[in-house]
């Protein structure tokens, strides 16, 4: 779910997955583009897009001219294998997570492999409140400042904006009866779904691609992101997952020991001026085995760091190595370089970095309101320390931190999520659901077809919205099939939308 | 669509349709009781219901802890005939239009007489800012302040305020597998129909009645509405067709007579006390005519003001007779009469009475925000003077007034409306559209039939949401048959939905 699905803080615990806390964060750009796109694009900016802001109404539920102020929402645009409006050719759009949207652009190859075979005009709307979409003249001091500013950050405004936005758009490009087909990853997938199920006027079809929409209270475990966590290790070996479950209880005991906290120090290569305690590095590492987890392509990557291909099986290498033998600490050291320091460039670290290269800290407001998604329960067979996760530590934490209080049953009120299957088979059409299921997120995911239209897509061996990413030499089979079948898929809904065109008109 | 539906104010056109303009009332009970239901009904008020408060979130869209002030939503409620939690029994919501509850209550019959055979449990909710419902404490002085105060009042907060409450009515009751049917006419006919297509897993069907959801701009004529109006009169005979349209000039004329006004004064028996002129005696002659089309039902009715059955047929008796013989004006006055005066108990009139009993006065603020509704336009043919609406007046008036600028497209923005039919084919089911076509509000309604569970039915002879009204042994076989026709589409939705229950358990 990217780096901005956080956890709650829980201050008395070594194991504090944190809303507050900001992973650390790929230092390096995406290598992952498409030399040829680059090149054939007539893009200005960086080959793959120009940029465009458009102005966006602040309060699309309220007409009190206070409430009316408008605000520039940025978003991404790539017309170099658009057949234009008079063909009536698609157009692609991506709505934007809890983030910068170069960001996300940059890791959304498949629209941009699949824009010259379906003639697609591409775009790529970002957020409000994030990367340059920031409301009050873009200021983000006000913006963030309080209650009052912050209050129109929410998803419901945010489909709203995709809504005004792509009306607006296709306004400009005489684009009436081009087709809308929505597309996004975790959050942004969340979005493409509901977008579908509550625009269907405008978007005729949803890839919603390791979207959690279950990941709600009443609907899910609290405990099934770090089960499957927990099963990601396990899976490449019994011994990997024993030393990982163990670790806690050694780094605690390492630091009471004499020089046990230097040990620490040396073996982590922690900087000499990190004044780091066993919170900080049980985070740290806490934070490694997360995100690897989500990230298990198997490709080399560079979404939150660079990483190797399938990186739990190395890290798990790393921890079964012989080399290392009994020193665990180091099998863990040498795990956690995997995540941390793939590219071997780094001598020591912080491990308090809580740099935001990709402006995720809005996230925070939203688990704070009405993302009240419940993660980080750890049952007594996780790999991290038994945690029970509570709505009430959630909202202890927002109140003292924002003085607000969640709803958390807003999103099922407004999207619905009980008993979906019954729902979205009587009332939806035109949506996949993607989910691999080495991903912590698919716990929440739609998993099961619902109909022949809404359909679920699940790799055993996927991450986080693998299906997404630029296509490599290297994928497996089960990955170029399932890209197979998505386009499949989507071509048929762009055919039939083609063909109840012409037999209206 | 009752008169929450009125129009724009042009203030040097004889033909000044408003706005503002509150028309006559009805000022007698409803009589149309069913005397069963009365007494078979356990509730203490009226025999019909009881009523409740809920504590409603007063800006579902925003976090901000200054904009989560609730207020006290009123909603009636009749368990009389419900077959309980247990069972899994239906509940009927009426989604209330723009004024108290109480006054559309008393005018659905048809939920009363449906509750029985369906077990059904009834709820009518109030709209927001109408009736009983008034943010800030109840305090309408205040809720209707100014544009701040005021800016809740739109119909997707409204649409989220039935969402939640139902939800939490469910969740009270213990009946969480109970399916929710929707009802609406008019206004509330809309809000049904929005209802289940963006919270179909709250509603598993709605029958909006008599629901202009495509009158708004770019989709509909702005004429369409009075020349409806003109063909219901033309229909009956041509001479009556005549008579209304050469009034207007008539009127005039006479006006500048010597003792001119004396005699509109008393053939028109306006009170001594009214200081008229020629634009109020026709903004009152309109009010008639256009309010008589809307209602034209086949029996006896009292929803705006006491009607006889088919009272468009008795106003051009009235003009056709003898009685009146070349007494043009008298023609006018005696069809004027059948609408303010057919119990025969008022002596004079006064043309000005804005009085307002079914609390409706929100709907001007509606009006000059999202609910750009073309209505008014006049063509040469039509019974009133040519008028052209434009929505550049609407846009003076409402700035002149509120201070606010309207948002013409919002609602096509966030319901749709464009291509109805491709949309709703492909993403839509358990829907019944009704409309009567002598009622003028059905140039916006939806008149084909969309898919197999996307249902319009269309009455030529009926008027404004006759379906929902009480049956009465002189109902026409036309009437009996659609509201047969509905209950079995209803029960079919019911039938599936608690077949897909079992499936799924």
């Amino acid at each position: 779910m990217a780096i901005g699905f956080q956890f709650i803080i829980s201050l008395f615990s070594l194991f504090s997955v944190t809303i507050a806390f900001a992973p650390i964060l790929p230092r390096f750009p995406s290598s992952a583009v498409s030399a040829e796109l680059k090149h054939r694009s007539h893009c200005t900016q960086n080959g793959l897009y120009r940029t465009k802001f458009f102005t966006q109404i602040l309060d699309h539920f309220n007409f009190n001219p206070q409430s009316t102020q408008t605000f520039q929402q940025r978003y991404l645009i790539n017309d170099t294998f658009w057949g234009g409006a008079k063909k009536n050719a698609p157009i692609f759009v991506y709505t934007g997570n809890e983030g910068n949207i170069e960001w996300f652009t940059q890791n959304t190859g498949f629209m941009f492999e699949n824009a010259p075979p379906f003639q697609a005009l591409l775009v790529f709307i970002e957020h409000r409140y994030y990367g340059k979409s920031i409301p009050y003249g873009g200021n983000k001091a006000v913006a963030y400042a309080n209650t009052s500013t912050l209050g129109y950050l929410s998803s419901t405004q945010a489909l709203a904006d995709y809504a005004t936005l792509i009306i607006d758009l296709k306004k400009n490009l005489s684009a009436h009866d081009s087709p809308i087909v929505v597309f996004g990853g975790s959050y942004g997938g969340m979005l493409a779904a509901w977008f579908r199920m509550k625009y269907p006027h405008i978007a005729i079809g949803a890839l919603a691609s390791s979207a959690p929409i279950l990941h709600f209270m009443d609907l899910v475990s609290p405990d099934i992101f770090i089960s499957i966590i927990t099963q990601d290790f396990k899976s490449e070996s019994e011994n990997c997952y024993k030393v990982l479950k163990g670790s806690w209880k050694l780094i605690e005991e390492t630091a009471k020991k004499p020089g046990g906290m230097e040990l620490l120090r040396k073996t982590f290569r922690i900087c000499k001026s990190d004044d780091f305690g066993t919170d900080s590095l049980a985070s740290w590492l806490r934070t490694a085995w997360i995100y690897t987890a989500m990230t298990d392509y198997p490709t080399p990557s560079n979404f939150l760091n660079p990483l190797p291909p399938y990186p739990v099986k190395k890290m798990c290498e790393a921890i079964d190595s012989s080399v290392t033998k009994n020193n665990t600490l180091g099998k863990l050291y040498a795990a956690a370089n995997v995540y941390y320091n793939y590219t071997g460039t780094t001598t020591c670290f912080n491990l308090d970095d809580d740099s935001d290269p990709h402006d995720l800290g809005g996230w925070q407001w939203q688990a704070c309101t009405e993302m009240i998604m419940p993660v980080g329960g750890s049952n007594k067979n996780s790999i991290f320390p038994e945690y029970e996760w509570l709505y009430e530590d959630r909202e202890a934490y927002c109140d003292s931190f924002y003085n607000v209080t969640p709803r958390p049953y807003w999103i099922t009120t407004e999207f619905g999520g009980h008993a979906i299957d019954r729902v979205l088979k009587r009332f939806a059409s035109n949506i996949i659901f993607f989910n691999g299921l080495r991903d912590p997120w698919s716990g929440g995911g739609v998993l099961k077809t619902i109909s022949k239209s809404v359909v679920a897509i699940v790799a055993e061996r996927g991450a986080h919205h693998v299906d997404l990413r630029y296509s490599s030499k290297e994928d497996p089979k089960w990955l170029k099939d399932i890209r197979k079948q998505e386009v499949k898929i989507i071509a048929s809904w762009i055919s039939q939308y083609y063909r109840d065109l012409k037999t209206n008109s």
